[in-house]
């Protein structure tokens, strides 16, 4: 069976004041009436059931994955040990269900302009990953020299058939230059953490790289947290893909963002007029958030305002990196603490 | 006796979302812990106690007035009538119990940098006007050529001695060359609507120039209502003290300030640190209103923010002329009638 598995345990800062401790990006509505977990789910539905979805989160978020995905499986962790632990995690509790399963392996807190063209991407991708035995990854087409992300290179450039082409190497976030040639080559891929693994290979390499993991997650549930909570963190690109040597990737153009920042929240909602708002002159300026007061302007532009009942932040959108730094210093307060 | 008659029947809409058609400025805190109301009986409490200060405000506001000053005597008018409808009901009420009074009638939404020099300036007055049995004003001496206030002429430059000079002419609100004139003149002062008046004076002058005005507010209760609301709206300045001949002026240096838009308030309140904001690299900015969201701001410069609990204004400071507009645009919409 093909099964999905959604990682929800972030904890972002970048979001303040719409995302707090409480309720980190992912259970957010940034982009319209569903938060970004229910939009995954929503985007994968046609191919894969709720009955089927698995949702590894924070212990603390299990009740908000209940509320936001009803009948969905969850996972909640009693600690954050990166994401080689959680999708080892899913792995071992599917396994005892269904050991010869499918596993698309998606982050709970990225956008899609296309989920039609995602979902026949994600298609193929399951089918090859199926047919040729291998963990393969969806490589999201590079529409600019992005540094901060990471690059997946293939072996060859996609052919026109969509079967996956086998990875060449893993490349870390780049200088400019290297970007520049890694998205003029065609042959370079952004590495958005998307992973449809068939269970009996990621079983495998997990026992070869990273067994301490794997028996934790195996345990029965008395010493679990224990064992859990002993492990060290490591992502699951660096823990296993980067020593696989049999992984596939298949290119992805369908409008990803990884919803990053305020800024790329604004440039996603360009052209959507605001809810609740009294504007005279105003320009450029995107108000997130449908909660909280009535924003009013005169003789604004190129703003971003971030609404909420009990905080509002104001700021032009490329400032959006310094958000996570405020949260730090308002968290030195005993009211800043009360609204983080 | 001498008594404190406060006019507070504005209804602005230049203060919103602060002020609100159930809450005008003059019981706003607007720049400190005390409404601009509280803050003008304040002012002159050491020199007119409660027992003797007298407000007129619009009926529905009478209550607000109780509860800002508690113990003073409140006059609601059925219907705004301008100044010297406002002034001859005072008169006609204080006249029951005190026909030989003093009145010094002030605005209720202004601000005064230095109290004690405020008072030095009205006992001054008051004796001057007393003495001299002569309607007397305070008028302000200009620190710009201001086009958006009327002018007072005085008939000499002010003597040392603090006692009234005879006013030659008033002025309305002059160009900015006439402004520029006056002002190095040493002449002329800015009409601030302060006004000492020696009960049987202005009672003269009201039976001589608005005998209607008179009749009306000595009306018995039961037509009391019908007959204000006939009157004609005119102001104390035009309907009076312009036919007047025999009325002087007193000089008044004290940091005066209408407070007419938020530009004002910032100014007034420029160097305050805000209270339940967070900042990072913000400057220039002022926030306004100590209920409602914290206010979050990074890389902001030169600012106004209105806060209460259900609405947010964001503006440049030159830009808050626009406000009434934008009342209005609001007022046209169900939800922005309700938060007006």
């Amino acid at each position: 069976m093909n099964w999905l598995v959604i990682l929800a345990g972030g904890r972002g800062e970048r979001f303040w004041p719409l995302s707090r401790t409480a309720r980190p990006k992912q259970f957010l509505r940034l982009l319209g009436p569903r938060s970004l977990l229910q939009e995954t789910a929503d985007r994968v539905a046609p191919l894969i059931d709720r009955a089927h979805t698995l949702v590894v989160t924070g212990e603390a978020y299990a009740p908000l994955v209940d509320e936001q995905l009803p009948g969905c499986w969850v996972l909640g962790e009693p600690v954050g040990r990166n994401t080689a632990a959680s999708i080892a995690w899913a792995a071992a509790a599917i396994r005892e269900r269904d050991p010869d399963a499918l596993l698309a392996v998606l982050p709970s807190d990225h956008a899609v302009e296309d989920p039609v063209g995602f979902r026949g991407v994600l298609a193929a991708a399951m089918a090859s990953a199926q047919r040729r035995r291998r963990m393969t990854l969806l490589g999201v087409r590079p529409t600019r020299p992005e540094t901060g992300f990471g690059y997946i290179e293939a072996e060859a450039p996609a052919a026109g058939e969509p079967v996956g082409v086998p990875v060449a190497a893993f490349v870390e976030k780049p200088s400019r230059e290297r970007a520049e040639a890694m998205v003029a080559s065609g042959r370079f891929y952004w590495n958005a953490g998307m992973f449809i693994l068939p269970l009996q290979e990621v079983w495998s390499a997990l026992a070869r790289w990273l067994p301490d993991t794997l028996a934790a997650v195996s345990t029965a549930p008395d010493d679990f947290g224990e064992r859990f909570r002993a492990l060290e963190p490591v992502s699951f690109d660096v823990g296993i893909l980067e020593r696989a040597t049999a992984v596939d990737v298949l290119p992805l153009d369908v409008g990803w963002d990884d919803v990053g920042s305020f800024q790329a929240v604004a440039r996603l909602l360009a052209g959507r007029a605001p809810q609740r708002v009294a504007w005279d002159r105003v320009h450029d300026v995107t108000v997130i958030g449908d909660d909280g007061p009535l924003i009013a302007g005169i003789g604004l532009s190129h703003l971003v305002v971030v609404r909420t009942p009990d905080a509002v932040l104001i700021l032009p959108p490329e400032e959006s990196q310094a958000v996570r730094a405020l949260v730090h210093q308002l968290q030195e307060t005993e009211e800043g603490a009360r609204l983080t």
